[in-house]
This record gives C-alpha cells, sequence and structure tokens, in this order.
C-alpha cells in the first residue's frame, strides 16, 4: 500500500465531503474534470514515490555540507527536482496568464502534499521557489518580474524568503539589514538574515531571495520594512547570469529534522557589494511579505498533516503484519501469535492518528476550497464573508496539525515499538520532520495571539458569526441521520462555550492577562473545527453508504467511527480547556522568573 | 546556573517534603548525615558536569560505528566512565556487606539523576552494569558471584540484559532462545538477542550477559523461562580473562536518541559454542530478571524525568537572557526589547515544564523512599503496606514522565524557537532522548494493562486503599493551610472519581473491553499521584515560608504557584479523561483492520 496517500481518502474529501466537482463547473477550472485531475494525481504519486520518498532516509543521514563556502548535497536531491521539473510541476499553483496550470488550490495543495510526505526536505525547495515567484508576481514591476520570473516560473531559479536575523526571530519589528538607495533606483544591501531555507546550494544556478530590509529614515518598527528581490548572482540585461552579488553563506544550522533542506545564515553586503531590487512601494514590505501568508500558512499545515499521514499510513500497514502477542483472555501460549492491530491499546493509537490526521486534512482541503471560492466568486459580500472565514481558520490550519499531528507521529512511533524509535524505520524521521511546525510560520503562541486577539474580534465578530452559519449548517444536514444526531447536538454545544468563554474573557481588565491563556484557546478552537470537519465527513459518509456500493462499506464505517472517536474522546477535551480559559487565570501570568527555581 | 540540577530543589524534595533527615536516623544509614550527602552531591555534580557534559552533543553526533565486526566509540566515553569508577560510583547502589556504599536508594537516584541529565547515552552503561550486578547478587550462586561479581561492582566489566528477541518485544512468552544443559552443569546458549544496549563495546575487556532462555522441555510461555549469565568472553578459574564465547555482534540499531550508547542485534552460539550459567532455579528466569524490576522502572522514570530537567533548566536559563519583542501594551517599537521570560506564553512554558518535572521529580523520590522504608521496617504488616503501594505506583513512575516530561521537552524547544530545533543546542538532543522511554521497560500500553487489570485489585484493593490512606493524610496537613485547602479537597474529590471510574468498569461484561482504555486510566491516574506530590510540596513550601528564611522566599512562592498551576490546568484534564474511561467506550475496540482505510 501507498504510504504517502490514500487515494480513496482524497476522492471522499475533495469530491464527497468537498464538493470538488462543482467547483470544477466554475469558468476558471473549465479544463479539468475528475479524469483530467486523477492524472494529475497519478502522475504526482509515482514520481513522489518512485523518486521522492526512496532516498528520504538517506538524504536525512547525509545532510547538506559547508565545504569550502560551498554546500554539498547528495545528487538525488537535484535528481528529483529535475523529475518534479520536468513533469511540469513547478506550474502548478499559478494562473494561466502566466503559463500557470490553473488548477484548483485544493488540487495543488493535494498533489503537493504527496511530496510533501514522502522527502519534506526536497519538496521544501520547490514550494519555497513557487512562493518567492508568487510574490514576485503580485507585488513586482513588470520589469523585475520580466527579469526574473520566468526561470523562477519554470524551476531553473530557486526562491527563498529571508525575514529573521540572529536578534530577530518572532520580532520582525526589529530587523537591521539596511537597504541603501543607489542613484540608479536599486539599492545596496547589508545585514544577516537567519533560518534561510534554501538560502544556498548548488542545485540552481542562481537563487532568488525575496528579503525584508530598512531603509535609512524610514518609520520604526514594522512600518518602515521594505521587500527587495536579492538575486545570489546578478543577471545582465541579456538575462545571463553575471558576476556574483556578494550574498554570502555564512554558516549551516543543523536542526533535528528537514536535515535535508539547506538552512542558512546569510551575510549581504559584507565581501562587496549586495543589489537589491525593491517589490512593491516603500515601506509596503510586510504587506507584500505577506500576500501570499494564508496560503503559506495553510501550506505549513498542510505539511505538519501530511508527515502524520506518513506516520499514520506506516504504522497502520506495519501493525496489520506484525504479529505479537495473543488477545488478552488468552492465556494458551501455544495458540499462534495475533497481528498487533487486534491489541485495543493500537486500535486507540490507530484511530487517533487516524481522527487527528483526517480531521485535519478536510480541514487543509477546506481551507484550500475557500481561496478557489474567493477566486471564482463576482459577489463582494460572500467573497467578504469567505475572506472572514478564511481569516478566521488561518490561525487553526497552521497550528492544530503542527501541534495534534506531530502527537499522532509520536503514536506511529509506539506502535512500531523500539523498531520505531530506530532510523531503520521512517516513522522517528517523520516525527523530527513535524517538530518544527510550530516554530515557523509564526510560533503556536503568535497565531494564539492571532486568534483570540484580532481574527475573532474583526468587524465585529463577523468572523466568528460566519463559522458559526456554517458549523450551523452542517449540524443540519447531520441532523437528517439518527446516528449524527448526538454530535450535531455536541458541536452546537461547543459552539455556544466558544462565545461564553470569549464573553468571560472580555470583562478582563488587563488585556494581557485577557491573552494570558490564547495559546490553550487556540488548540481547543481548533478541537470545536476539527469536530466540524468530522461531522461534515460522517454526513458524507452517511451519503455514500445510503448508495450502497459494498466496496467501500468498510471505509464509510471507519469514517463515521472515527468522527464517533473524535466527539467521544476529543471535544471533551476542549470543553475542559475552555472552562480555563474563561477563568482569566492567572497563576503563570504573575510569575516573576526568580520565581521558577529561587535564584 | 547548572542545566543538570538545582540542588536548592533537591534539598527542598528531599529534606523538606519527603524526610531523608528521618530515614538518616535509621541503624542502615548510620554512616551519613547531611554533610557526607552533600559532599556525594558535590563529587557527582562536578564529574557529571564536567566530565559526561560536555561531549554530550558530540557523543550524539558521532554514534559509535561497527567496523571489522567491532564497535568503534569516541574515547571520550570511556574517559568519562573512568572517571565515574575512579570517585567510586559504580558501588553507590549496593550494600555494604559487598563493599557496597549503602546509601539511601533517594540518594542513590538523585545522584544517578546528574548524569543521566549530563549524558544519558554514557549514564546507560553504567547503570546496566549495576543492575546486572544487582540481579547477579539477588539470584546467582555463591561461585557465580565470586567469578563475576568482583569486577562488575568495581565496574571493570560491564553488563547488559538480554530479554527481547526480533520476533518477541513485548510478548516474552514467545522467546526462542535455547539453553541446552552441558554434562558439566553449564549450558550451551543458541538464540538471537535484540535491542541489548550496550551489547558490545571495546570499553572493558569483558561484558556480562544476564540472558533468558528455555530449556528444551521446559513449560510453554513465561513458565518456561530461565535466566543465563553469558559472559562475553570466557573467564577461567584463575580469574582472568579466557578466549572468545561466540556472542557475535551481528548490527548496531541506530537510533533517534541515545546515540552514544551500543543498541545491538546479538547471536549467541552461531560461530562456535557459547556458554551459559545458569542464575537461579530453572524456569525461575522471569521472576529473577523481574527482581530489580521496581527499581528498573523507578529508574526509566526518574530518567525520563531528569531529561525534562534537563531541558526545563536550559529553556529557563535562556529566556532569561534573550531578548525579543515587548509587553504587549507597548506598541512602541523603539523602546528597548523584553527578555522572552516576560512574554505570558513563555511564563506558561516554563511553568508546565516545571509543574511536570518537579511533580514527577517528586514521586521518584517517594517511590525511591518506599525502597528505603521497606528495606529498614521491622514490621511486617507495615513492609506489606509499602510493598502494595510501591506496587501500585511503579507503572505511573515508569509511565507519567514518560509521556508528560516528553511533553516538557517539547515545551523547551518552543522556548528556543529556530534555536531550539537545532543540534547547537542540547534541547532537541534531550527530546530526541526522551521519546524511548514510553517503549523500554514495558511499554505504556503493558503499565496501563498492569495498573489497571492487576495493581488496583491485588488485594482486594488493598495497594488502592494504602494510596489513599497516605493522600488522605497529606490533605489533612494541607487542610492547616488556607490556601491549600480547595487543592485539598480537589484532591479528594478526585480520588472518589477513581473508584467510581472502576466501579463502573468493573461492570462491563467483556474483560477485553473493559481494558481498552486502560492507557487513559494509567495517565489520569499518574495526574492524581502528581497532584498529592504538588499538595505535599505545598505544605513543605508553606512550612518553609512560615520560618521567615528571606532567601527563600521566591522559590517557596514558585512551589505554590506550580501546586495551584496543577490544580487548575493539570487536574480537570484527568477529571475529563475518567469521565471517558467510566464509560466503557467500544469505539476504537471494535473496530475492524478494514475500516481504518477502507482496504
Amino acid at each position: 500500500m501507498s504510504t504517502i496517500v490514500n487515494r480513496r481518502d482524497l476522492d471522499f474529501l475533495l469530491y464527497e465531503t468537498l464538493g470538488l466537482d462543482s467547483l470544477l463547473e466554475a469558468p476558471r477550472f473549465s479544463d479539468y474534470d475528475k479524469d483530467a485531475i486523477d492524472a494529475i494525481f497519478d502522475l504526482s504519486q509515482s514520481i513522489a514515490e518512485e523518486v521522492f520518498q526512496p532516498f528520504a532516509a538517506q538524504l536525512d543521514d547525509n545532510e547538506p555540507k559547508y565545504i569550502d563556502g560551498k554546500v554539498e548535497i547528495i545528487p538525488q536531491v537535484r535528481e528529483a527536482l529535475d523529475a518534479y521539473k520536468e513533469a511540469g510541476l513547478f506550474m502548478t499553483p499559478y494562473d494561466a496568464d502566466i503559463g500557470g496550470m490553473q488548477l484548483p488550490w485544493m488540487v495543488h495543495q493535494a498533489l503537493n502534499s504527496m511530496f510533501v510526505c514522502a522527502n519534506t526536505s526536497v519538496s521544501n525547495y520547490a514550494f519555497l521557489t513557487q512562493g518567492a515567484a508568487n510574490m514576485l508576481h503580485a507585488c513586482g514591476s513588470k520589469e523585475l518580474q520580466d527579469k526574473f520570473l520566468p526561470n523562477m516560473l519554470a524551476g531553473e531559479w530557486f526562491g527563498t524568503m529571508c525575514l529573521s536575523e540572529p536578534q530577530a526571530g518572532s520580532s520582525l519589528s526589529d530587523i537591521r539589514t539596511k537597504a541603501e538607495k543607489l542613484d540608479d533606483g536599486r539599492y545596496k544591501i547589508t545585514g544577516t538574515k537567519m533560518w534561510i531555507s534554501g538560502g544556498d546550494h548548488e542545485l540552481t544556478d542562481n537563487i532568488i531571495h525575496m528579503v525584508l530590509a530598512k531603509i535609512p529614515g524610514a518609520p520604526p518598527g514594522v512600518k518602515g520594512i521594505s521587500l527587495f528581490l536579492v538575486p545570489k548572482n546578478n543577471v545582465n540585461d541579456d538575462g545571463r547570469i553575471g558576476d556574483s552579488n556578494n550574498v554570502a553563506l555564512a554558516g549551516l544550522n543543523h536542526k533535528m529534522g528537514h536535515r535535508g533542506t539547506t538552512n542558512c545564515l546569510l551575510n549581504f553586503g559584507e565581501s562587496g557589494d549586495t543589489i537589491g531590487y525593491l517589490v512593491g512601494g516603500e515601506n509596503q514590505g510586510l504587506a507584500n511579505m505577506f500576500h501570499m501568508m494564508n496560503e503559506a500558512r495553510i501550506g505549513v499545515g498542510m505539511a505538519a498533516t501530511v508527515i502524520a499521514l506518513g506516520g499514520y499510513l506506516y504504522s497502520l500497514d506495519y501493525a496489520r503484519n506484525r504479529p505479537q502477542g495473543r488477545h488478552l483472555t488468552n492465556k494458551d501460549p501455544e495458540t499462534p501469535m495475533v497481528m498487533i492491530s487486534e491489541h485495543a491499546d493500537v486500535k486507540r493509537l490507530l484511530m487517533t492518528q487516524k481522527a487527528y490526521v483526517e480531521g485535519a486534512l478536510a480541514l487543509m482541503y477546506y481551507a484550500a476550497n475557500l481561496l478557489d471560492q474567493i477566486k471564482i466568486s463576482d459577489d463582494q459580500q460572500e467573497k467578504n464573508t469567505l475572506n472572514l472565514l478564511l481569516e478566521l481558520l488561518t490561525p487553526i490550519c497552521k497550528s492544530w496539525p503542527s501541534e495534534f499531528c506531530l502527537e499522532a507521529n509520536k503514536h506511529a512511533i509506539q506502535i512500531l515499538g523500539g523498531y520505531g524509535y530506530t532510523r531503520e524505520y521512517p516513522v522517528e524521521r517523520l516525527y523530527r520532520d513535524n517538530r518544527l511546525n510550530h516554530i515557523h510560520e509564526g510560533t503556536h503562541a503568535i497565531h494564539g495571539l492571532d486568534i483570540m486577539g484580532r481574527k475573532v474580534r474583526i468587524a465585529d465578530g463577523a468572523a466568528l458569526k460566519a463559522l458559526a452559519a456554517q458549523v450551523m449548517s452542517t449540524i443540519e444536514q447531520a441532523s437528517q441521520w439518527g446516528g449524527l444526531s448526538q454530535h450535531g447536538q455536541d458541536l452546537s454545544a461547543s459552539l455556544k462555550v466558544v462565545q461564553t468563554t470569549l464573553e468571560s474573557v472580555s470583562k478582563a481588565n488587563d488585556p494581557s492577562l485577557a491573552l494570558a491563556n490564547a495559546t490553550l484557546f487556540l488548540d481547543a478552537m481548533g478541537h470545536v473545527v476539527i469536530a466540524w470537519m468530522w461531522l461534515k465527513q460522517a454526513v458524507a459518509a452517511q451519503k455514500g453508504l445510503a448508495t450502497g456500493i459494498p466496496a467501500d462499506k468498510a471505509f464509510y464505517e471507519g469514517k463515521l467511527a472515527a468522527c464517533q472517536f473524535f466527539y467521544r474522546y476529543e471535544l471533551p477535551k476542549a470543553i475542559c480547556q475552555f472552562e480555563l480559559v474563561a477563568k482569566v487565570d492567572d497563576t503563570c501570568f504573575n510569575l516573576t522568573a526568580e520565581q521558577f527555581i529561587g535564584t
């Protein structure tokens, strides 16, 4: 069986649960029908399984090395990215007007996710390039686009995002990289950037860095940040690569996971002038950088989700083929051993993974669908509502999988026991890879502050109202199926708890204290949203069962069981968390640094 | 500050909370007073910090290699173990009659924990040797002891435990290693053992394996297992090392953590005869192997705890020295950044670590104290009660830290952000090291079955009654301090929930279903026990505060805050879990292997 995708479930999520078929009726996607999309998935799956997945462990064990100022990477990385390029996959996220495939974002996410699951470290190079190209396309001048974009779209040159600095990780307001305007309108860039994934390598002839920097005299803080395009090598007017632009690799970071992606400390303008090109307006850098932020954050959530999908599928396959022990009531050691998938706790560990992974997958595709719906809608009010919903869900999309799909990876290791803890099996690598996702693209805490301090309040709670309306619509559908009505009632009750929790917290006098447990709110809110996603899936499964196709019976029963699991085992935990958040507890908030250990 | 031990807290736990001073009054420990023990701690801490800790990262990055049939390990490992040996520390766990230091087990655990925290991989070699020697001392014949024990006690020869086989991990009943009796009373051993930590290396001239095997004709299952001493090299009658005993290293496993400890697949009797010596009676192997099981399992729990202590102390130090961002209400980017220990969510992450780590530490020392009390008691009824309490607490001691102190390590990474995810900082290594502890010495699920299927029932619930009596006594003490009475009431209520949960579950018709959520019961029961440990600490802190020594004020306030945190943020989660367990839910239990993904 495949350990990077469950195609039956992908169909179920995209078509039966989230209505991709009706999306395909929009003129924007008229080039595609299910057969065409299946063919794209077939192609992606085969490249991911045959070219990306086989060397994931080898790459993890042979991370890029910094030798004589250059990066050495095992050759399979380039071969894999060449295969991706030759299949035309670099073009999947773009619109037709620039030669892109103009796929629904749901489909783009789905095919990308196969590469992430197969070999996260390699897929990073492609996705960073697509992100940088999208930003350039959205905000750059025609001249800049003409010069740099075609090679990026073709996957000939890779791209990066350069935000953090050693002294400014989460606090972009404090970046120091300087951009001084030259007479010809270009800028001289000086400074140091940290944590730059794909920041240097020899995989492509050029690397296009999208760099945040400050122009002298700009306003303090984030209002004074501008965005620059900084190529590794200068590009001549004829489009050919010129001399070095003096972006110096100062060192590689050595991570716990994602070991195949170079992660760099870069110095700009140290060994000679580094030239940058302004992208968008002066001091508009943060807005420009955040242009693709919802997509990027859903991308992180999707990565966290499918890294756990890999662990789930692998551990399921293992559990169904590994004999060990006997049923509890069988005390005869001379009877044959049973497969460990027969043991109750292994079932619970598998079910927990299923509930987390398939619940999160549904949310990722739901959010991608919102992006698609926003694009095809010509009703401004509908667009606004969809945008509000997307804004509210984005911190959950990014954060919930980071937390709970990491937990799923932990369970995959447990199922393999001692084997799972070794590098001879993939599950520990997936666990290591997944631990990053709480940290980048905004830490877990930052998303807590975002949702609780901003998103639930925007437009006087309109986003939350939009969400509630969607949830109530699913509950209404569920009420038509006897087996789901209790879940619907539980979900409705939990929505009310969200509301009362926010009301309680709003009465706090100290705004900082009110947000002190925002991370707990974020996690619990995520549980409510995932419970909704499970109810959506349960409705689809009931419909599927009603069609009576025998081959699908076990599949749909599994969906209904996973929904039930989420409502009985998981949702009550969220209620318990909301009760805590509602109390605006100050136990941690009031603690001084001395009180932790007494000195 | 030290990042392997908080000596102020160690004093607080051992003396102020758990009464080590009164234990030292027993004749068994008359050689020791607090000054003597402080000197032992000073010595241990300095060797752990100066010799073990400095190369922990280097060892992790340079794991032992299998070259030409031999194991190559970086030289610092031997140097560190030599320093441990020369300081006489191999002798800490033994009684005076065999030349041991006859320390209280609490003290032995405390000093060992410093080495675990400093460099887990290296400490493993010492502790495995001490475990094997203890087993030989407890169960071996005088002849065997005379031949092998002195060199093990001196740390000249190391020891291992050989239980698992490739086809029999958790299911010892299915081991196949064979022991055929020879005419001279010795045994010929053939078979393969898996996951043998310290199973081969060149650190010592000999390795003494304690091996489980079956004598042909023995009863099936665990009743037919015997224990054998199998040296790597034969030992002549004059005590000198003879020829090879044909224990062949078939390969090394490459783990996610614990990378400095060799972990081996060993073949016995493949390349020539392997001779074993029966330890204890035929078919008594499991009982003999389990002789030191409570100690070993508390040792695993202690390891899980102090690996998290290392993360806690490191991340606390980092948070107090890393400037980043500003208070939420300060919107002026030109004001200086604050230390991240000022941010509410960082405080919460630190407090969670403190509550888990110091709660677990208290339990580990409490359990060690039980071992000490059992040894010094001459009242058989008291001994029985203490033994029951120890039996009940052992699965919690082993499992709770494995689960929750791993979570603490996860939080330490989060505090360091991107830095925490790199191998340039120790917190990711600690996280990787800690993930093993759910798996070895009985998996998490096995301990769930142990506590819920056996321990709560033994002697008609006498162990649970003994626990309740102890808990109620702490609640009684707490009631004398106004600030603690609510916690006492909450703890008392949770004890009742344990009882009602067990009553509900006992009504289940299917005994397998009744235990299907045993792991959840184990975790929740652990929370109740840790809540009790926090109440014990809070009582001690209140007493401490009442003495009015100003230097300790912040320390005691931190203890009271951590207790409050545990009761407000953690204990309610356990109640929620008990409610689930009480329902004897069959959602996972009834699932078939096909239903997970539909095929």
